[in-house]
């Protein structure tokens, strides 16, 4: 990530005193123009002519001190352009390009005499702006009570929204105008106690909307470092959104001291979803990677001892027999097994001998170590110790197993949000890693904050997942945290970070079900800072079939599974279901096996947030591609083209599409395999059930293999 | 401390479900009654017949569920007797006997199922309970919202009493009625930000107090281990105290998994103001040590950089350029130093030269670690990394030159009250530590709490100060934590933590003075649980002639300031004024020079709270003896006797006592010394000046030595 491979660094000052000033993207598509009146700072944003974003003011409520939102003059302005390329350790793409121009205004209030920076950057697909407070004798150290941040909308446009929430972003979304979010955010909120909305109007980032006049336009943050985690407010009145920054345990907002700046407060616009898709503002918003040896930072494809224990089959616990366990005096060898403790060593070898037999580098199994019993709910402090097996785990054993079978175990740390005992604990849980060889760590933050009274989202509790990131990248661990805060493009900086919960994951489709058109929205929301760790690949939608006292549905068909693996891009791409429904369908698993998880070029073939989008991938190294369309409510029929292929060559494709018969609800497992043959120039027009979808895998291919097959 | 000289253990079961039962403590004098009202548990406790507690409810509130208060059966009650003798591994005494008769009495709540056990151990001198909470399914995690325990005096004692506060116990001490409290309680509280009384009747412990019948009573608690600091509110109509616990950042008091305990609470009570000094209840009631080796254990007299700084003669902070500092990233190399840091190698250099000519053993150096800059009052984070010297302290070159001269450096560890920042470097700094050779740390709390919103006693803090001295620990540091919650016997458990602050020290002798009889309070108060690291040794009382800018005066003689080597017993004891003083003063030097820090039995000779105390005590392996007296505001004869010296043998007794004409305040440096021989059958009658007192060192002398000597 650190090799650039082609840099240039055009930098153009200019210095004035002018009160608007605008700004123009490298091809011109975007400008921002930046302005004062009556002495407050305000920019506004167009595409191609049309207003994307109103004159919206910008500034702070400082606690103890005047407000930092009016009284400004400018005292001077930078202009400059920068054009890199970097090559990510992990990605959609091989190479990433990183060109903009920029605008760094400085902003004096004469009555104070503080001194506030603004930075734009504008891209060809939008606009990152931040915050910088440089240092200052008059600003020291301070409070931010409230980020004033306006997105002042043009409309009453369409959203793809879920609440806001300090705690949780694991929502459904909900498709609606502007103007609906208000009446219709108390049925967005899900029976889940952890949903606990702050206002009527608040939603979370990233934000997808569509305009009528049929503009994409994303908002969210980038590089959301010792900061707290942005939501906004709307005023719908008006449609003026209003940053709003999680608090801490009483009731601040963020502490700084000078020099500090914001994250990046990001808006990608384009009048084609693909390329919201496309866009990698968010990360090139981040600093280049401050891991210098990044060798050890490998993708990884996994199955798990999860599912069972999710549908509620097998229990995390190994015994019901205490009321309260205290770690490191109850004596779990005497006790009681509850008889259906997943992680026991025989369960675990079956799902080594099953990665090993189908090329799978990793197995994770959690509810391995003792605490299970009363972990959740409870606000208990000394929750887990992340080194003590439960007696049915033979640690070493199994890792002795493993290494046998050339798979590596992937570690699992719940925390139950208990952070104070996570941090104490780190070190030798990371020494412990290192001792046994696990590359990788599943780490876990249900439940309500250890220190009571704080948030998931807020400065605090940000600076504690960034702790466990660096923390863990000194001992060579990659790190998969779920429940953590919402990815904003941090892992270009620190690429150990390989994947990211932080949404509503396949764990819903057995809590209840999640929506069936979910997986169309998340690419254009929850990915844009990070890969997902969603966990697809569920073939058995009948709940109930693997424990009766569940009835839940999985809303998506096999194919539609099948899909995900391309359209949900993770380094870290788990088979999530039980091995035995991959057994019986074996074909559809083929194509799990066979599916890249890095890739050196992304094609986004097809986009509607909410409706469709296709999505095509070379994989890095073997030349092979991969296709994945995944539909919502509505069967459609999904038309692309194969000109990413090199001309001239050609291919063996094998497409996985639903069957003319199957839906979500009443017939997920219909599903066709065909092979065929495909060049640059051919197309495919290909029916997707509602809640469905369509995966190919193509490779180059010798006449030969060709006989007998159809050509697309 | 974990060697038992002598061990008695007599266990007499008996039970019944009478409501009403006694128990005397073994020499009798002590009666404790406990009895059942319409369902509600009460105790009451006599003193040689005379009502100490009327009768005072037992219980709790627990956070969403009925009160745990009333509706009791009692179903179980156990009665015993122990009797043991231990050696702690620094002392006042060489063996303390611990001699109580228990009773247990089980509580059930028919209407809820749970259960409730109150355990009391009744010494000669005193009372101790505590509640335990069995393991049990309807009672597994809960939430104390209050304790509901009730201490209910029997009339408007007099009392010397602190505000309740949450976060500091720095006060002057207050004598007054129990019906006065609330009228001073606005006087009570000095000019300092930290100082926040929670309730206009609310008091810390420990507490003493004097009935007009002239029973002393103290109140305090013992074993504060994973619970919230108790304090007192008053109900003055009735003269009743109830426990008020500090809440953490979200407002609840304690979080507790069953099995569970509470500290002790405890009542010392005689007729006889010595025998509350005699006391060693508190240790008692806790567990003996847990620290299997406890040789690198060792008491300590030591001087230090440090009053330069209280006086605002020097700085702690190295230079004034910078308004804010970055750990790790501000650098320091090239600030321009404000001149006047302290901890520079040269000054530290000449403290160690100073150490080694005098004696001492230590040598503590604040202000040698960079972020002393902007370490107050701005709620930083990452304030320190307890590793990185300023660039004019000669870290290995100090350490090279302590050694040489057989001196050992003791460490710093200011945390700023940034609890996070401290665990997440503790392991490393104790690392540092022992690569370099610091037997010892002084931590300090200085300002509000992060995780902000908490409070200095909450239980969530309690629990830190525990995690640094178990961490200590294994790292064999002995701690003496500053501004941290006040000891309650716990040093007989970890035996490391050898002194704390907790109390309002001499530093603020030079932030505007304390009141001349603080030294008779003390150790009725905060002694009682542990040392005090009071830094005592002030022989300049015009703090001015040091810093022209602070006009604070010492309320204190010189011979005052030399009993509190005896008087205020810890195993850590400073010599806190500046060399030139004790150079210029160098006969009364000596005796700080002479007298011993671990000793092998004490002696109580007068005592009255807030008036005066004398005390004797022999000091470990040498036979020599040292008598420490302190005075309140009146002058005052002090008559004590020497039959605690050992029948037939000749001593020679160095007194160092106020002149004549001495006075606190216009006079304190006057001051006389003369040597006597003196034998068991010796009596002394000696003035004590208006906030003075005297000291004296007695070793047995050869017949050579006496001569010429006057005999006492």
């Amino acid at each position: 990530m650190r090799r650039y491979l082609f840099l240039t660094a055009l930098a153009v000052f200019f210095s004035w005193t002018l009160i608007a000033q605008t700004l123009l993207s490298p091809n011109g598509n975007q400008k921002l123009t930046f302005e004062l009146q009556n002495g407050k700072a305000l920019y506004s944003l167009e595409y191609k002519g049309k207003s994307v974003i109103k004159p919206s003011l910008l500034g702070f409520e400082i606690k103890n001190q005047p407000s930092l939102a009016d009284g400004f003059s400018v005292t001077k302005t930078e202009q400059s352009t920068f054009d890199e390329t970097w090559e990510p350790v992990w990605g959609e793409e091989k190479t990433i390009r990183n060109h903009y121009n920029e605008m760094a205004v400085t902003l004096t209030q004469a009555s104070t005499g503080r001194v506030l920076l603004v930075r734009f950057r504008l891209f060809d697909e939008g606009l990152g702006f931040r915050y910088e407070f440089p240092s200052q004798a008059k600003l020291a150290h301070f409070v931010i009570s409230d980020e004033l941040t306006q997105f002042a909308m043009t409309g009453d446009h369409k959203a793809f929204w879920i609440a806001g929430d300090y705690d949780t972003q694991e929502y459904d979304y909900t498709e609606s105008r502007l103007s609906e979010i208000r009446g219709l955010m108390e049925k967005a909120v899900t029976a889940n106690l952890a949903q606990l909305p702050f206002s009527n109007t608040g939603v979370q980032t990233s934000l997808q909307m569509k305009t009528d006049e049929g503009l994409y336009i994303n908002l969210h943050e980038a590089a959301l470092i010792n900061y707290s985690t942005m939501h906004l407010n709307l005023d719908d009145k008006n449609f003026i959104f209003q940053s709003w920054l999680t608090p801490g345990a009483n009731g601040e907002k963020v502490y700084l001291q000078t020099p500090a700046k914001t994250p990046w407060r990001t808006i990608i616009v384009s009048d084609d979803a693909r390329d919201i898709l496309a866009s990698r503002m968010t990360y090139n918003l981040n600093d280049p990677s401050k891991i210098e040896d990044t060798s050890w930072i490998k993708p990884m494809k996994y199955v798990g001892v999860w599912w069972e224990m999710i549908t509620g089959k097998s229990s995390w616990a190994y015994t019901d027999e205490f009321p309260a366990v205290e770690i490191g005096v109850t004596d779990f060898s005497k006790a009681k097994p509850n008889g259906k403790h997943g992680a026991n060593t025989a369960n675990v070898k079956r799902h080594i001998d099953f990665a090993a037999k189908h090329g799978f580098d990793g197995v994770l199994v959690e509810g391995w170590n003792v605490g299970w019993e009363d972990w959740f709910g409870n606000s208990k402090d000394f929750v887990f110790d992340f080194l003590t097996p439960y007696p049915d785990f033979d640690l070493e054993g199994i890792r002795d197993y493993a290494k046998s079978k050339g798979v590596q175990m992937i570690m699992h740390h719940e925390t139950s949000s208990s952070v104070r005992n996570y941090e104490r604990h780190m070190d030798r849980a990371y020494q412990f890693m290192n001792e046994h060889g696990y590359p990788a760590v599943k780490s876990g933050y249900v439940g309500s904050i250890l220190p009571r009274g704080d948030n998931h989202y807020s400065q605090w509790i940000v600076n504690h997942y960034q702790y466990a990131i660096e923390k863990a990248a000194e001992y060579k661990i990659m790190v998969n945290a779920h429940e953590a805060v919402r990815p904003t493009g941090i892992a270009r900086t620190w690429p150990n970070l390989i994947a990211n919960e932080s949404a509503r994951g396949t764990e819903y489709q057995a809590f209840g079900g999640s929506k069936a058109n979910h997986v169309t929205v998340l690419p254009f929301t929850r990915q844009l800072g990070g890969p997902m760790d969603y966990t697809p690949g569920i073939f058995e939608m009948d709940i109930s079939k693997i424990n009766p006292n569940n009835n839940s549905w999985v809303n998506s068909t096999i194919a539609n599974q099948l899909a995900l693996y391309v359209t949900m891009y993770s380094p870290l791409q788990m088979a999530a279901d039980l091995p035995e429904h991959y057994e019986r369908f074996s074909d559809a698993f083929q194509f799990i096996k066979d599916v890249a998880i890095d890739w050196e070029i992304s094609k986004y073939l097809e986009a509607e947030p909410g409706y469709y989008l296709t999505i095509a991938r070379k994989a890095k190294g073997t030349g092979e591609w991969f296709v994945g369309n995944v539909n919502g409510y509505e069967k459609r029929n999904s038309t692309i083209g194969f000109d990413f292929l090199e001309a001239g060559k050609t291919y063996v494709a094998t497409i996985y599409a639903d069957a003319a018969d199957a839906h979500f609800r009443n017939n997920p497992q219909a599903y066709t395999i065909r092979k065929v043959v495909v060049t640059s120039k051919s197309k495919l027009s290909q029916a997707s059930a509602p809640g469905g979808g369509y995966a190919i895998s193509i490779r180059e291919a010798s006449k030969e293999e060709t006989k007998g097959l159809k050509k697309l």
